[in-house]
């Protein structure tokens, strides 16, 4: 089954063992909208599916065809993989593996079951989630909640290879998927509420090996920037920019995890993603930009060498992560084509950037109740060019220790979290799982010590207020003119990944348990259905036996369900979101299944 | 809400504090076939519903309409209720219970979730299941593990009173539903792997006071047995029938647990039920016919009092616990109208009885391949009459300890479980979901301690030789013959539990997680569906806005899921289920979800 070839254009050191099928065999696979390889669709992140049988008219003919229940409860982010005949599916901790047989209803053909020290458990800030499997090679790669990256034969689930990626004992954990890129694995990290140093890595994808390591925080060459060649805003970083961000040591236990997700741009041959915030949570401890936390970052996957990076919230006063997804997109602007790069930031703007330069196009808030600054500088001549403009009275810098900032917009998880946007070609608008909650913000002096909790705030979530105690919307957004075209109210905030396909139809979950789907161009509701548990995972799409189907991990928890994940109480407990998603226990129970869906036949 | 009045005939004890609301409420719901208030259906334990939108023309466009997670794992035996708009959904250990909204697609209007000690859960034999709920005078029964009986406001979830009916710490659990008759509720207990000594009680279903209690062993003033009117086979059982049937004081830790199900005749005034096995599983330790385990008991549910029994296993030495369902239900035999029980043992005979005299009518076997009794003798002449005549090559006891009697026929878990079996009055067939399994047996010497296992055999399990390997049969059977009239072979037993309705059709699950709709008449499969997990839920059906919806509990578990759901990989661990029932895991994963079906709208 393994072809192994020489592919041209790889690095010498790798070339001969390595089997170039890992690239063409992904690549052809991503072409095949049949089939899904990557947590992300594509490189891109569009979310977007070519398959359209399924369309506006007849979804709401829509049919359960077979389920599957994990074995695990709690929340289950990410999706299902299909390739082939054959579904992988994966859980939260302790991240077993399923091979499920598309010809049988799921019958199961391997099971995967590490075993995983239960103390990494505590050591996850928000619910013990994974967001998903990833395929290259013949492999199905896994990055547990341990940091253990392993590569399992597709066909027997056999371990081919395992690596170790960090350490929990000092609050180093993963989530996040990874993503296979030519013949390496980029793989991110966890820990930022426990004073980890975040960085991206990329392992060999034949063998396992460390290839090359890239820091948010620290000197230069662990950064794997150039002080001359890697701008900001087309600019050069200059010499020691993190270094000098920071107070004395603070970097080394700066956060800037890199738990979100990952895109790749073939052709400039850039790998793009965030980092999250700098730790700890009370701005006090950690004074000036704290660089490289909550920016974005463009990078040479053979290298790893950053060519860009963005910097989005400085000197973070409210765990502003900047590690949602970049979609990257091929759009016309006044009549110019150009190469974009859009971003939901957790802090309420939605970014569009030229992304083979950084530039930065557009910045606008994408739920108008955020209020923390009132606006991005877009004024290339001001000296805070590129940065948001803070309103005082939310600046939990300037309100100080030990003392309570009241009603910031957005909430500390932000008007989007995890939860993957998705982008449709054919009306060129993004659709945003979005959350309208607010916070209060009490940062308090904390003390460093290894693989304890580095947080130093209390904080209260609830709905924005002012609206219909809603804490979520669903919206379409335009990228370039930085507007909403339509919102969809939720109840609760919507933590689930969202689909958009050729069929006119955008689909997504509710935390309550609902897959719905929505019209694109219009937004409105054309199927809904309850499924078992509340969805946190990514809706995904695949054809079998020449009929498109919709499958969907329910499964309650993630940062937003962390009360009902984790049975918490309080209502400042899971980081402050415990209160705001209490009335969530009316809806639904912990879960762990697939639910797919396909047309009636005939 | 709660209506006060006075009923006739009952108790002068309890007569004035009595809502005779209990008994009249009941028995309407029970007449209403869109409403479930019993896990039985009806006291007769037919489970056949009147409703016929569904039929055999039409259920193969069945579709799932909603679905709920119940956020448990594990084996989830018995099956929803549905009181009006709501729908009440029990857990295996803790016991959650949860009403849903019929209106709003399973909203959670109230949840109630005991606080159980955790260490009830090695004394349950098979599992943490529970076999459900029962409804009465606007309350809801809750019999959990730690044998804590709750009686919930049905509206609110409000505790209106609690009775403890037994002792963990000695053994004593449950998992058996609860049967409201009159203004009593009768309750079984668990417990003879580990010695306990079996009773059946009777509560007031008002203040939860205990009325009375009937052991299955032991003095006759204890067990409510009358020496001169109490009966087997036509014959008084005479004075301290049970004492001699023990050496000692065996009886004190001789099991007879009554974890099964209850049937009740309102016109007979008599409940009927089975008792387990006698304590140690290895026959040589406990000599004579260890009465009254193994057996039927028609008792009065006003006084206890024992009417008639009947000893299906004496001395057993196969653990063929007597406790599976007695079904009630008036037929012709020869022309005359006659009142029967019929009775699948898991001894592998299948027994039709007079109900009102406990005369013997038919004993044949229910699967040809039961090999351990030639027969039951059914000579009324004979001085073993009514016996099974056992075949020296299996039996254990002839065997000896610590010989492995081999290829005994039905497995300790009998020819029929747990899981109830339907009746069709259209088509007088019993639809009877069986396993077909055999086992090797060796007894070996225990010594009894308290709330210890007190088993004494070591067994294995493997489907029934000589045939296709499957190890189940979900057969149709007349009673008043002692024949089969079809039989469809299933790959794993059926562990879940039949329903038969007006529409001609017959609904089961399987251990892979089938929900399979069959012809009443010929057998033939019409519908299945892979639900999330493996089904040992009873299929139920209710009426809601005028459609006929079809409800299962998934769950994989119960004796024989044990090795998935308790994670034993040892063949002979489970009580010998393990190593069987292996191939489980190539189809199901543990769940617990509520899966919910009805016919599309037009
Ligand atoms: O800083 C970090 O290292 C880190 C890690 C994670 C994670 O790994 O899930 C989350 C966050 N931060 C975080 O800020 C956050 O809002 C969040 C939400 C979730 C989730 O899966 O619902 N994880 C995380
Ligand atoms: O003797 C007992 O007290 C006792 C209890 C139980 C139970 O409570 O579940 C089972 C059994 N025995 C038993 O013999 C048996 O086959 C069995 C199967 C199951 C099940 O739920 O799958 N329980 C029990």
């Amino acid at each position: 089954m393994r072809k192994v070839a020489i592919a041209a254009g790889l690095m010498a050191s790798v070339a001969l063992s390595l089997p170039a099928f890992a690239a063409e065999d992904l690549a052809s696979i991503l072409k095949d909208p049949k089939q899904q390889a990557l947590q992300t669709l594509d490189y891109a992140n569009t979310r977007y599916s070519k398959l359209k049988e399924i369309t506006n008219e007849n979804v709401k003919k829509l049919q359960v065809v077979w389920t599957f229940s994990t074995g695990v409860l709690r929340g289950h982010e990410g999706s299902p993989l299909v390739i082939g005949d054959v579904m992988y599916v994966h859980t939260p901790f302790p991240n077993n593996v399923y091979a499920l047989d598309l010809n049988d209803n799921g019958k199961i053909i391997w099971r995967y079951e590490p075993k995983q020290d239960p103390s990494v458990i505590p050591v996850m800030c928000c619910d013990t989630v994974n967001r998903g499997l990833a395929y290259a090679d013949g492999k199905i790669f896994l990055h547990q909640a341990d940091t253990t990256i392993v590569a399992l034969d597709a066909k027997t689930g056999e371990k081919k290879w395992s690596a170790v990626n960090g350490d929990p004992k000092k609050g180093e954990t993963n989530t996040a998927t990874v993503m296979p890129v030519k013949d390496k694995l980029i793989v991110g990290i966890s820990g930022a509420e426990f004073g980890v140093r975040g960085h991206i890595s990329a392992y060999n994808i034949a063998d396992g090996k460390l290839v090359w390591r890239a820091y948010s925080t620290g000197p230069d060459e662990e950064m794997l920037v150039d002080p001359e060649k890697t701008t900001q805003l087309g600019k050069p970083i200059g010499k020691d920019s993190s270094l000098k961000s920071w107070e004395g040591d603070q970097w080394k236990i700066g956060g800037g995890s890199t738990w979100g997700w990952y895109s790749y741009d073939p052709k400039l041959n850039l790998i793009y993603y965030g980092t999250g915030n700098p730790s700890t949570w009370n701005p006090k401890q950690r004074p000036g930009d704290n660089k490289w936390s909550m920016t974005m970052f463009a990078r040479d996957p053979d290298t790893g060498m950053a060519k860009w990076v963005y910097q989005m919230t400085p000197h973070d006063e409210w765990d502003y992560d900047g590690i949602n997804e970049m979609i990257l997109t091929d759009q016309k602007i006044d009549g110019k084509e150009r190469q974009l790069l859009t971003h939901f930031d957790r802090n309420g703007f939605g970014y569009t950037m030229d992304r083979a330069t950084g530039e930065l196009l557009v910045a606008e808030k994408y739920d108008p109740v955020v209020n923390w600054a009132t606006k991005i500088d877009m004024d290339k001549d001001s000296k805070t060019y590129g940065r948001p403009l803070v309103v005082a009275k939310y600046s939990t810098e300037q309100n100080g220790e030990d003392v309570n900032a009241k009603g910031i917009c957005p909430a500390a998880l932000g008007t989007k979290d995890q939860q993957p946007a998705a982008y449709s070609p054919e009306t060129e608008l993004f659709y945003v799982p979005t959350n309208h909650v607010c916070m209060d913000y009490e940062p308090f002096r904390v003390s460093y010590t290894a693989g304890q909790p580095y947080v130093g705030a209390t904080l209260s979530m609830f709905p924005a207020p002012g609206g219909t105690g809603n804490m979520g919307n669903f919206i379409a957004w335009d990228n370039k003119k930085g507007k909403i075209v339509w919102s969809n109210k939720e109840q609760f905030s919507v933590w689930s990944g969202a689909l958009a396909t050729a069929g006119g139809v955008v689909f997504y979950g509710t935390l309550e348990g609902y897959l719905k789907a929505v019209d694109a161009k219009t937004g409105k509701e054309l199927y809904k259905f309850k499924t078992p548990s509340g969805i946190i995972g990514n809706v995904m799409t695949y054809e079998h036996k020449g009929k498109q189907h919709i499958a969907v991990l329910s499964g309650v928890g993630g940062w937003a369900g962390i009360g009902l994940a984790a049975g918490l109480a309080n209502p400042t407990d899971g980081l402050g979101a415990v209160g705001g998603y209490a009335a969530l226990a009316n809806y639904t129970a912990l879960g762990g299944q697939l639910t797919v869906f396909a047309l009636p036949n005939s």
